[in-house]
């Protein structure tokens, strides 16, 4: 792992690269791939939904957690999450890779191979990218996606449900069992809980769809409450989440590991972020087969939990990943 | 500078950069930027060029060689200079901007302003980006650019003079008195070329004037004879460089600085970088003003120096930066 010679430096590295990655079909408007100074992509009528995601080592994932192939693979996933969100398809993706100079081919092509892995099943070509040195692993990658009309998190009415789309709790129940939970002692429901976190799929289809029912959307990245609470501040209206249903979206395989590992279920869900699945507000006549109802939208303002009780709490902002070493969208 | 809390955390930060980075001028197109999942850009007719760059902390640079704005005004304009090189005008950019949990709102704020100048420079507005924690700064700056027709390495032919626009050699003569002479020893020659390292400029107009003249571009940064090579490559074609033309080219500064600093002019420009120049490739006939010529393309491969007295020597590629732990270019 610390040979750095027979990867044959930074323009063998790019051929192998190049050769890896155009093995991913790219869509007709892609007009130019890796192998000169930038991409290009055809315009056409419509909106690009263009983001950039980060995932830096011992901030976002500790190398026991994953391997350099889980590592390639989230961070595309992630990235393309973001333009998910907004109902965009993904077009392409660039990644900047830093990489310290010892790192030994098994390493970044195990990262590559994982990056082409989620580039094929989310329809997403990495279609160029910039490789430098650092002291220690990131991986940046920005996503350029289309939509005919983009969902965005300002558009929350009173009225519309709040809908989950895909799972939550999982991904955080995952990395509790990483770090405190020796692999030999890992129940099933534990195992699914960290593949959760080392492989999330972003919800392409399900954004796309959203698009025409939904009046807005976000991706739950920082944990459902954190999520909600930037679809309230831009709607500038109130959501109010619903703890039975938050903890029957959980699910059983949460609940178990959430009780092997002594965690609340509703904090691992509303705080635990990272399954990537999406948050969207709409009318209750439109909610597609895949979206499952945890809350409404209100006058008002902030964002509030509802125990089965008729309790309401207020949930502040509380959850400021930079405070954790992480980072957010800007 | 090591005080984290008055900056507000995460998302002061965002709010403190999307008041900053509104203050550029977004065209038209550009349809949504900070604050929600992506930016938004509107699609119309031609093509988008679309470039990832990076620049990482003892790799790209060390903190006594700049300040924090330097570091964000040459982030940016470095990653407009390679969508300059296709003949692009930059129509915005994202950044993932990584920093140490422990970094201050004086460091942090000055690369954001030094980022938000280059953009009002170079009419690239950042409309979105990214925050995270690292163990060292480290700047990843994506620019999407459009062009009717991008200029591409691959254009070059036989008969083609080879052109040079803008200065070479003084940014790494800058950078060689950064590591050798202390401040109070530097000379007015000595200072520019500090000068030019810390503050490149992407020669945006001079590239998208290129697109009606010439056959080919790209920008400098791995120095004239690594970028070159890269023409000559992917053109297929033999490129000569004029050693004695180079020498002119480089100017009295540079030569000035070398005498002193016991260098050859012209190892700072074949081997040096980081001018962001433009080397093109066109016929004579339609050379612009502001271009000079450097050499000529041939038939045959590989990049040759030819020396007044009509020897030619072989250039290999021999410059890999990733072996100095710099990077390159996907």
């Amino acid at each position: 792992m610390r040979n750095a010679v027979d990867c044959g430096g930074e323009f063998g590295r790019i051929a192998w690269l190049r050769r890896l990655f155009s093995g991913v079909a790219a869509p007709g408007r892609v007009k130019l791939a890796i192998g000169d100074d930038a991409a290009i992509v055809e315009a056409k009528g419509g909106r690009w939904v263009w983001t950039i995601d980060a995932c830096v080592q011992d901030v976002h994932f500790a190398w026991p957690w994953l391997t350099a192939y889980d590592l390639g693979w989230r961070s595309l996933q992630a990235a393309v999450s973001d333009s998910a969100a907004m109902g965009a398809k993904p077009v392409a993706a660039l990644c900047s890779m830093a990489l310290p100079a010892q790192t030994g081919a098994a390493l970044w092509r195990g990262i590559a191979r994982g990056q082409a892995s989620a580039a094929e099943a989310t329809r997403c070509p990495i279609i160029g990218g910039n490789l430098s040195g650092a002291s220690e692993v990131s991986l940046h990658t920005t996503v350029l996606g289309y939509a005919r009309k983009p969902l965005l998190r300002s558009g929350a009415r009173p009225g519309d449900e709040l809908w989950l789309i895909g799972s939550v709790g999982k991904a955080a129940a995952g990395l509790a069992v990483l770090e405190r939970v020796p692999q030999a002692k890992r129940s099933n429901a534990m195992r699914a809980c960290v593949r959760a976190w080392q492989r999330p799929n972003a919800l392409v289809k399900q954004g796309v769809r959203l698009c025409s029912c939904a009046h807005a959307a976000i991706d739950v990245s920082d944990g459902v409450a954190g999520d909600a609470r930037h679809l309230s501040d831009a709607s500038a209206a109130r959501v109010v989440l619903q703890a039975s249903l938050l903890e029957q979206a959980a699910g059983k395989i949460v609940a178990e590991v959430a009780r092997a590992l002594e965690h609340s279920v509703l904090d691992l869900v509303l705080f635990g972020g990272e399954d990537y699945a999406l948050l969207a507000a709409g009318p209750a006549r439109h909610r597609p087969a895949f979206a499952r109802c945890i809350g409404h939208v209100d006058r008002g303002r902030g964002l509030w939990l509802e125990h089965p009780d008729g309790k309401r709490v207020a949930l502040g902002s509380g959850y400021d990943h930079f405070r954790y070493h992480r980072g957010g969208t800007l």
